[in-house]
């Protein structure tokens, strides 16, 4: 045996080795689950996914790896190291605050609260969701408590750390009281400036066979890896998989084709992102996505910066043509006001680019207050009604299923998670701000099929730094600034006002 | 907690439970792997599958299980309870009987021969194979004097038992020696026949679409349950998943649509073994399917017995038309007499039904010689040739790569497997015999379309017994003698001579 100057770091890096092998299983039978599995793999599949995640956790909190986390502390460490050990140090953290008991009633009230929602959001039954969900926001709230006090940090703060690590509400409270100042208004501006404007709708049916080889060549232009992926079908979207393998999911309907395509550009940004993190790094903590927000400013990048950009629209609509057949729908600018098509409504997936955010602001204002204990979970449906109305001129009373029903974050116990949504937008705008910077024809690049200026930059000053740094400075390092919501507004400005 | 009579062996039922669970991940990723993996995702699923091999040898070598058996010995158990303790002891015996080291140059060697093999095969390099063979050997007779220390056998009797539990080579040698007596001079026989039959071939192509629609047919004709399993696509068909949701592959030419029919209900046949092994002690030792002479008479029985049955054929016959239009080749008779055509050959994976167990006993004689030490590599092709010969008529001198170099088997370290195959076509008519007893208008009752005399017998005396009793054990009780290969001979008498 060789001597090696780091030997409690080098035991750290080979289990957090060995959990990435192992988790590559879970991964993949998680895709399965939703891709391939028939009804009655269920069960089987539940209680095997359900052993690995007790195996896992063990892993993850086996006491020789604090004791090995403290030894390495003053072990000679190079830059890459330190901040692995800095990342491997966040995650002992947080995966051992919990005690096993609260883990298992935590999933206990999730899952017989989401199980429940399945059939009372059809039936509109706000007081049985109601019951279910006081358990598991206690649970929740428990949690919260927890993980603030060996954080420091407020409950809600310790909550949206899963996601986004290091993020305050304080900087969630200054950018979304920004943007609370100006969005209502850009919306009632944009629907009022579209109601001019001509447009012609797609005539369907359009085959699935069809739009499954329209969205694999949509993905071949945004240099997805078919060697080292999929695109399938599930019920609900998502990019799951493993770096070396990413299985993306789509849905298809006959009578709508935009939703799927649109989606899968969508899914390829978070596809790319886990495709191109550092290859001879992966397994170890440093090597992974650097948060939620900043993983939904990839997916966010492709989508709405540059799936519906003009210069991008044009290029995807000879190929819808090639799918379809010619149809006056399928002009350029028709595609363009088709795809940028401001509806504010109830339901916040269905959402256009520049609405969408307002319900965000609307879930952040609600679940920071429940957690934090301002508010009950009774006290929801009238301020759900009142925000709708304020955010979105939009009435939404009596309507649960549609209202504070509709989303499976709160059944499923994901409090904090919302606001990576809009700050994922913000962070979009921010990058391609950035871009457009470095590469002043960026327009015409795109309008020219070269996307280049946009895959290399986010390959170089997101995907290949992983997490190497905290989230701000990864921002500023990459765009010079911090977060800076001002970007997403002027983006939505030239974009729906010019 | 309350107490129980039987600690011990609970102990044990809880730790295969556990077992069981992490093997249906290791499953679903092989399954994953064949069937949907793009190739860059190859290095990272080998790691994670290694991985998870490491880990259940700890768990099914961990020192506590050797304990717990010993206990579990005095403790009060039931009939079933102690079948699944003699099934526990059995496996810990093979597992606990290789040191670590010796494991991994096993895998080594083999990976190696595998690996080079793919290349070597179509280059017919018998000297580079023989070479990586040497070595294979070398670890594999290393591996059978060990196991056959602790099982009091000998080294060949060992391997086999792997694959089915308690085989001698003293039963093998007596039904394969009556086997050779009157083999050849039986396929000459029926080859003279069928000279004079007339035959229509089909005649392509057959749309890959039309043969998937047409094999998902036939699987509901042949009852397997679609709620619990699927049909896809590999390059090399098997049956794998898990008995909750069975994953069946099977691969498909455009010019020919046979193989792929005949290769469905041969996996088939396997598939419903599985999805019927006894679901309330899935996860139990006891459960398991008896072996891999047992299973292969399931798929033989399903691919010969039934899928090669004139009624059966009959059958199929409009199902064939529905899927490629009306031919005179898909005539019931013509069918009949595709799917039983005796031609012998070369590979035994294109053999037919009659010449297949040629192949077989050739390689029961070589391989057996070659793990006892009565002959080395070097002696293989002339033997090979000679046996070719007298078996079969064929000329195979020269000609490596579709002799002695035609099968994964050696190359793989998987020694002591093939006489599998044909006990289990013995099995399968021993069990066709004995139902027919059961059911004297069985003739009738298939050509009618009422599978149910098979399916109920098959799921009766052999898949809900799973591992309950020894093989033998398990033999006299379905049919009410041990193994006796006259079924066989009969068989196929009745079926190309009559």
């Amino acid at each position: 045996m060789t001597a090696t100057a780091k030997p409690a770091y080098d035991e750290l890096a080979a289990t957090y080795k060995r959990i990435h092998h192992l988790e590559h299983l879970q991964s993949i039978a998680s895709w399965d689950q939703a891709a391939n599995m028939p009804a009655k793999g269920n069960e089987a599949r539940a209680a095997a996914l359900a052993e690995m995640c007790t195996l896992l956790h063990r892993l993850r909190t086996d006491p020789a790896l604090g004791r090995h986390l403290a030894a390495a502390d003053v072990e000679p460490l190079g830059d890459l190291e330190q901040a692995n050990l800095r990342e491997m140090r966040r995650l002992w953290q947080t995966d051992t605050a919990l005690p096993e008991g609260l883990v298992q009633r935590r999933s206990l009230a999730t899952s017989r609260c989401e199980h429940a929602w399945r059939r009372q959001r059809p039936a509109n039954d706000w007081a049985g969701f109601a019951a279910n969900l006081k358990e598991v926001v206690a649970v929740v709230r428990e949690e919260a408590a927890l993980l603030a006090e060996r954080q420091g940090c407020s409950r809600y703060e310790a909550l949206m750390g899963q996601y986004e690590p290091g993020l305050t509400t304080a900087t969630v409270d200054r950018v979304f009281g920004e943007l609370r100042q100006w969005l209502p208004g850009l919306i009632r501006q944009v629907v009022e400036r579209q109601r001019r404007q001509p447009l012609v709708e797609p005539a369907g049916p359009f085959p699935v066979a069809s739009q499954r080889e329209l969205c694999k060549r949509v993905m071949h232009l945004l240099d997805f890896d078919f060697e080292a992926g999929r695109l399938d079908v599930s019920a609900h979207p998502f990019c799951g998989g493993v770096p070396e393998d990413v299985r993306m999911t789509t849905r298809f309907s006959e009578h709508e084709f935009l939703g799927a395509l649109l989606g899968t550009v969508h899914e390829t940004g978070h596809g790319r992102y886990e495709q191109n993190r550092p290859r001879e790094l992966l397994g170890q903590p440093v090597s992974l996505a650097r948060s939620m927000a900043i993983h939904e400013s990839q997916s966010l990048c492709f989508e709405m910066q540059l799936g519906c950009h003009p210069g991008f629209v044009a290029l995807l609509a000879p190929m819808i043509s090639e799918a379809f057949g010619t149809q006056p729908a399928f002009e350029p600018a028709n595609l363009q006001r088709l795809l940028t098509r401001v509806k504010p409504g109830l339901i916040r997936v269905d959402a256009d680019e520049v609405s969408y955010a307002a319900h965000i602001l609307l879930r952040y204002q609600i679940e920071k207050a429940l957690i934090e204990g301002e508010i009950q979970i009774d006290d929801i449906p009238a301020l759900w009604d009142e925000q709708m109305q304020a955010l979105l001129g939009v009435d939404s009373r009596g309507n649960f299923k549609d209202g504070p029903m509709q989303d499976v974050h709160w059944p499923a116990g994901l409090f904090g998670y919302f606001p990576c949504y809009s700050l994922g937008a913000m962070y979009a705008a921010q990058w391609f701000a950035t871009i457009r910077r470095a590469t002043p024809d960026l327009d015409g690049r795109i309008a020219a099929g070269d996307l280049q200026p946009v895959f290399g930059w986010l390959h170089e000053h997101i995907w290949t730094q992983a997490s190497r740094w905290p989230t701000d400075e990864l921002v500023r390092r990459a765009s010079g600034e911090p977060l800076n919501p001002a970007y997403l507004r002027t983006h939505l400005e030239a974009r729906y006002l010019a």
